[in-house]
């Protein structure tokens, strides 16, 4: 069997300027691959909860002319068995391989998310429900938010930065910022690969004990003073996650990390991004959020889910 | 920014008798505006569970042509925050104000439920919900029934009533009627504040202490004894409704204000109606409502809902 | 009133053989009806949790060009009143034949899940929810699996047994196999009227205690020793469900009436079929599932609610 396209991470990405072009394309004319899904139907299956990604991509596979099936895995079906050979006389009703199997039947692609646990490391970073949907679908599968990526997040923020950058190269900052409950890292994740792959200066901010997967972080410069790490910068991402070398835990809650409009004035008249949903006053201050970018990178997810799917739709 | 289209109460009806000429014209030739919502959206947020506006309302948009999706907030999604200026560090995960522009970016128009919790009248008075969608969404906003109206509803059943009367002005009767738990005042609002724009004679009756909002009763009559209001009715329209003024409670659950076929013979030939859900042999008994236009006024939700959005399409 | 096209039993079917080779012309073409369904719209109601019926039913009607709209009863929706005259001043909401007199004015076709409770054998064997379906709705109905049935399944055994079969008349076993949990006779019930009305030898092998209804049975030959049963066998399709005459209750968990490999090498070359969710190394070993129809067997109930959709929009 010829490999199947997929979108599950950045090395997915075939020519990542070209996608980019192509969504900003798509965003200036959102009916022009109308006839391109017709006849073809997306399902989307969450295994956790979602506004921005659940809405964003059906909209995305209406605008290209999908139908679209949605299956809330755990309150519309059944209770699914992951470990192989399992002597299935539990809870669990259903093996992961054979409902994967049987989707993959009804849909043309597929869309999964399913969250970290942030329970155990090595589990929660084999990415067992993305990888199993890879597997055993004989379809295309898409990531909606893994246990360890989020990938059409990462792609809109790209498409925003696109937009919005005055300069060749920008200084983007990733900078984690505080929350009351234990976060998984797959935005900053994805964050910090696609901008590796991209003509950015990266530099990414946390407190000690935040460091981000090796795997992922790579090269790329960490500055544990987010003052300093402020400085100059175009783009300020800010995200919570919980900490990766004490897997999973809460390690900080420190105020003094929360993005304010005076830590704002340090940038070179930077622009605030975040994911969304953002806790206000908390991860940032209200007016931080009410001069930056965030509702216009949502808007972004109809764009990246778009050229995705575009690309996917072209592949089959 | 011109003012958005919007449908949360009667005073967004531009012509009243137009638009129930509308809807029986749609009623004879339900695809007829087919293609005025191609490539349109429709995003349906609920709040509270929903049987006839879930499934009328996105039926008269697929028969416009629409795509519709659907969010359950809660179930679907997160706890959304309703304070400006909160520090949210507690429960809530997304203020209301980023959810609604983000959902307006993935939708053309954006349909909303959300009850009365009947606790503090003036905070369901303010419709806190409703409102912070008009405020806050970038598109035309639809009340699927609010804390304080059900104009979907109150338009179905003017419609209902214009198919049926025999008369130019026929007498409408609002009667309360008992039920085991404490219910809004939305219909029965949404149903006087419509009469009182129509060709009727509305009479309200109630128990002592049911007395609606003074805003909303204005001058029309009220008569406590149910017997005397049925006297030479033509219309019936039975709703349970708690206290406004001991606000949300139940004073009374007295059976003698069911309605019975021995009440219904006081009218003249009257016929019976009700928004539905019923209970029957609580608001009502079996012979009236098996007699009753309940089927046919839920029928006419599809055709309400059905100009409400043409009137939108048209002007977006 | 004409009488209604529906689709709850294999009485409704008008000719197997033509339904089956028609499912198998849609299999090869399957938007080939497309303009069938365009301006309809199909509801699915569902009492109870649903994966593949969920998708393969909506997904079978979206190629038939029809739109969807899915209700979760219960979730979404109010608590159902099924007896009738009852005075509704408990727990429930509405009464079933109201909400199903209403939903039939919102679809053109009605598909309904509900399982049975296995606490009273006389009041499951009704089947009350779906021929309060049948009774009430004024739009064709489609049974997704009741209390005592699941024709769709039984339908897509059946193509799955045509596409399959080497003889001209194979021998087809239903095998009891164990499980933890108390099941419904609905799958096993189908799979015995729609064998019985095909060209096949069926043997039904299941524990003493396990007898299937005699209304069902009739004089299909039972053999208690499954051993002797699987000899010569061509298909062993398996299933678990609870006990019909000591109603609803589980009477063993008696392992080595799972289905292996070994038992397998009993059979002509026999196929392996199961309606799926199967719990694996339970009611079969690994070994035995993943060399076996399931999968195709689930594929086929896009072919088999397809034509049932087919023949009911050509009659109506």
């Amino acid at each position: 069997m010829a490999k199947l396209p997929k979108f599950t991470n950045v090395k997915d990405v075939t020519n990542l300027q070209t996608w980019i072009d192509e969504a900003l394309y798509l965003k200036r004319n959102p009916l022009v691959f109308r006839k391109l899904g017709s006849g073809k139907c997306l399902g989307l299956v969450f295994f956790n909860p979602s506004l921005r990604t659940r809405m964003s991509t059906q909209r995305a596979a209406q605008l290209l002319g999908m139908e679209t099936m949605v299956m809330n895995v755990g309150s519309d079906g059944w209770n699914l068995e992951f470990v192989d050979g399992a002597v299935m006389n539990g809870n669990t009703q259903e093996h992961i391989k054979d409902a994967i199997q049987v989707m993959s039947q009804y849909c043309d692609v597929l869309a999964v998310r399913a969250f970290a646990e942030l329970k155990d490391r090595q589990a929660d970073y084999q990415d067992k429900i993305l990888n199993a949907f890879v597997e055993y679908a004989t379809v295309p599968v898409v990531s909606l938010e893994s246990a360890i990526g989020h990938p059409l997040q990462a792609f809109a923020d790209l498409i925003t930065i696109k937009e919005h950058q005055t300069k060749e190269r920008p200084k983007v900052v990733l900078t984690w910022a505080p929350h009351p409950r234990a976060l998984p890292q797959a935005v900053a994740n994805s964050f910090v690969e696609w901008m590796q792959e991209s003509e950015v200066d990266l530099v990414v901010t946390h407190p000690e004990g935040y460091e981000l997967a090796p795997e992922v972080i790579k090269g790329t410069k960490v500055e544990y003073d987010q003052h300093k790490a402020f400085e100059g910068a175009d783009f300020i991402y800010a995200k919570n996650w919980s900490s990766y070398t004490e897997y999973g835990q809460v390690l900080s809650q420190d105020e003094s990390w929360q993005v304010t409009a005076e830590k704002m004035a340090l940038t070179d008249n930077g622009k605030f991004m975040h994911c969304l949903p953002i806790r206000r006053n908390v991860i940032a201050s209200d007016e931080v959020i009410d001069n930056s970018l965030v509702i216009k990178e949502a808007e972004n997810r109809l764009f990246s889910a778009g050229i995705v799917l575009k690309k996917i739709l072209e592949n089959i």
